[in-house]
């Protein structure tokens, strides 16, 4: 190896340093349960206590025993990874698990088809190329209406009906030039003309303020942090970012990207230029608990207005599940909590069960179009073994009437309890407790014009929640990260085995922080402790 | 479960259907080395030689079982699969052994930076993101240079210079409608007007004719089968397809895309027009060998003349090794045959091992923008278990002088002679050999016209391929599958095991194949043969 660059660091060196400078940058050699454990020069293992939870892909722990246990079965059978292009039953299966739960949590009769992944960013995409793939079949039935309606036109003028200059003749007038008496063949030009942009216009996404979606080419643009998103908006499809608790907003987002073609009617003898609704918007998308927004909970009266809106705008609703399904809420789905049932919904994260990536797209039977499945693949989704392991995982959360999504709930409901009871106590520090189940936010005031200096620039900086987690890792072995897009924010996921007494230790760990906090103690926040000091 | 959906089939039951009429549905249960296995209803397994190996996943055979053994221990020692935003050590030395290798094969010493992803498209679509990522940033650059042009512009003519009517002045007035000898500011109102929509243009993207990158929202774009990319074609930038053996094609395209934007600059005492050059450009992106187009190699005469025109325009090169990659040429960078050495590399399939879901795109410390590793990241993304399988890999492929190189140059060519053999002997039926090492193409001549119904009407539909795989399935035991794009090109993409044995195996039920369509005995084709008959 050339020494040159072997002392280089290849691999994301500017974060490393970033992670290094806030004190993150500790090298996890062993994970278990709630717990990542690092190395000590001295060669001793160090457990931290782990609240991040892979941003909630361990509902089941790290290194769940009879996950990797089933993993490493999977592997000495020699389950093929790669048989593209076969039958895959496995696959099947765990679209019926998983269409059992939807049935249970929504109360319905409809299946979902499933689509496969390997990641939670593409079972987005997947969601926005069918979502797409519908909207252009729809597209193209309209335009097949049209230009059956346009020989209708031509065979009645044919025929000696005159052309009504009343109706949208105007509007085809201004956009397309054509003048009032225009003959037959003009006015038909004419709507051709103005139509053929406006078929071809590309499609709109709309979701809530605050998402996050993945950050592939086209989900990043479903992703409000303007930071991750704008430096990418002229590769993909834009998203309009709604406020969806203003009463009115979505309604208005809506009717501000409407679009129309025209047509042409007969009635009476008389041709008439109509206007029709061409489908703009490819889909509404959201998480029934935002995450990287601060874990926000999507309430059921949004979510029923949501509903509403886009039943009546013929939008679909994709519900993004994949920080917040697979129990983690205390049911499988978040959105069932709020009845909100999607026309599609993604998964991924804990479906792997800790081990694997395994991702999947869930679509509606109602606005399935089958020849999807003749133009998506992936040569590493739909394998035997993240597959396999996802129906074990699966398996694992129904197992037992349910109980994981009861140890959820209940888990949450006392890591919850715990949080509030910090939040009378520091009043002046934490601003908000938020989620739901093992998915929860501990919101801190704004910091940036604290006293302390340290803390102030920090927070000026967008970076207090990372030096936050910085002094819990050092020095009460504790890892929490905040959301990514609300930095203010530490989010709290653990796995259902979160004990009481790992609760307690994480209560001692942020009433230290607090005090700290509380105190404007920045120097306090630096210091070294005896959990990081040598794993840094 | 519901009864009434337990008998539909969930995961692509379209697809499925398609499978099943062309003979393809089989469940395979198991796989080693080169053999997929499935069992019939008697409960005997029945071997399957497997020439797909997941297209290209399997240069170490299926199951391999160092790669098996080496990712049990990972799991029994419980390495972190989820530690997000710490230490990755085994990040960087997967960075550090490709290195290693590009600086062997380029005879460089420049080093690439790696980002890190969960399949081959999703590291295109990093190499997408990064290529407009500096793309925007130049152009913000170039903004800012405009800007400051502009204030010296607006002093100088403070201070008593003219502004100079001759140079782009006429081509501003065109595009923003100024007049000639307008006022200074609105000559700077106007640059400004003309360039806004300039600079935020979507960016470009170039590919030879018949690539392949992949299907998710922005890659699709690349891919240039229309049946893949056109739904969904209002969803992300675009891509030009080029045919790069015409000479002068990959400049007229360049040139055909190129924009401008207007500066000031001031000379003598007069402030001019001037233009300049935009990066509209974002990537030109290439497979050293096409996998989906029917294994089709770069010759070194367009692979230098693709390289001298980009560089000559500013354009960053993607090298897509995702296919060709992991030694499956003969050398670890198919690019390397032809000293193409990219700005950005890209690799997946069997990068994991068969086993693990790994990718990463390699960027050049020249073209790289340490910034991407802030707003670009993933969940499942740089664990531990998939960058620790793909060292395994590497190490492995590079192991004994890089004895797996010479065997997939030797079986390949070895399997190459075979087909070239048959080539001869069934010159009506064969239309070429294509390939290096051990990725082969065999094409047929286009059998629509055939004297057979079967053949013909196959062939008309796309699905020929489709059935000449079947039938070797069924009567043959050998799976086989036709490239995605250029369905009359059987694929041929076995492991570096690949035996003496195996290859004459393949030759005896080509050579079946080959009688049967030199014949034209389209009954023949449609025949249950010993191996499928029960497996279907």
């Amino acid at each position: 190896m050339n020494p040159d660059t072997e002392q280089q660091d290849l691999a994301e060196p500017y974060l490393g340093g970033l992670l290094a400078s806030l004190g993150l940058d500790v090298h996890y050699s062993r994970a278990e349960k709630d717990t990542l454990f690092f190395r000590e020069e001295t060669g001793r293992e160090v457990p931290v206590l782990d609240f991040v939870g892979g941003y909630g892909s361990t509902i089941l722990g790290h290194s769940n025993p009879e996950i990797v246990g089933y993993a490493k079965e999977l592997l000495d059978q020699g389950v093929p990874v790669h048989a593209q292009f076969s039958k895959h039953p496995y696959a099947n299966e765990l679209a019926q698990k998983i269409n059992a739960v939807i049935r249970r949590e929504f109360a319905t009769t409809e299946s979902y088809s499933a689509i496969f992944a390997n990641s939670g960013a593409e079972a987005v995409e997947i969601a926005m190329k069918h979502a797409e793939f519908d909207r252009v079949a729809r597209l193209t039935e309209l335009a097949g209406e049209i230009d059956g309606n346009i020989e209708r036109a031509r065979a009645a003028v044919a025929a000696g009906a005159g052309v009504d200059g009343s109706g949208s003749y105007g509007r085809l007038a201004t956009a397309s030039g054509v003048s009032f008496g225009a003959a037959m063949e003009e006015v038909i030009a004419a709507v051709r003309a103005a139509n053929a942009p406006r078929l071809a216009a590309a499609p709109v996404f709309l979701a809530p303020e605050g998402s996050f979606h993945g950050k592939l080419v086209g989900s990043v643009q479903l992703t409000h942090n303007a930071g991750f998103r704008s430096p990418f908006s002229a590769l993909a499809a834009q998203c309009r970012f709604v406020p969806v608790h203003e009463p009115d907003a979505l309604a208005k987002t809506i009717e501000s990207v409407r679009r129309t073609v025209f047509d042409l009617a007969v009635d009476d003898g008389a041709v008439r230029v109509v206007e029709r609704e061409v489908p703009a918007v490819a889909a509404f998308v959201l998480e029934p608990v935002q995450g990287e927004a601060g874990i926000r909970v999507f309430d059921r009266r949004t979510a029923e207005h949501v509903r509403r809106t886009c039943e009546a705008a013929g939008i679909p609703i994709v519900v993004d599940e994949v920080q917040s399904g697979m129990g983690r809420t205390g049911a499988f789905f978040a959105a069932s909590h709020v009845g909100l049932q999607g026309d599609y919904f993604t998964l991924a994260k804990s479906l792997g069960g800790g081990v694997a990536k395994a991702a999947v797209t869930l679509v509606r039977a109602s606005r399935y179009r089958r020849e999807f499945e003749l133009v998506h693949s992936s040569t590493f989704a739909k394998d035997a073994f993240s597959t396999s392991v996802a129906i074990r995982t699966v398996e694992l959360l129904e197992a037992d009437g349910g109980r994981a999504y009861q140890l959820a709930a209940e888990r949450g409901s006392r890591l919850a309890d715990m949080l509030r009871k910090l939040q009378q106590e520091f009043g002046t520090v934490v601003k908000e407790v938020r989620g739901k189940g093992l998915m929860l936010g501990l919101e801190f005031h704004d910091q940036s014009d604290s006293s302390s200096e340290v803390i102030a620039e920090q927070a000026r900086a967008g970076l207090l929640g990372y030096l936050l987690s910085g002094y819990l890792l050092r020095v009460h072995a504790l890892r929490v990260l905040p959301t990514a897009s609300a930095v203010n924010t530490l989010r709290l996921e653990p796995s259902v085995h979160l004990t009481n007494a790992e609760i307690a230790r994480l209560e001692a760990g942020l009433r230290g922080l607090l005090t700290v906090l509380r105190d404007q103690d920045g120097a306090a926040l630096l210091q070294a402790g005896p959990a990081g000091a040598s794993a840094a």
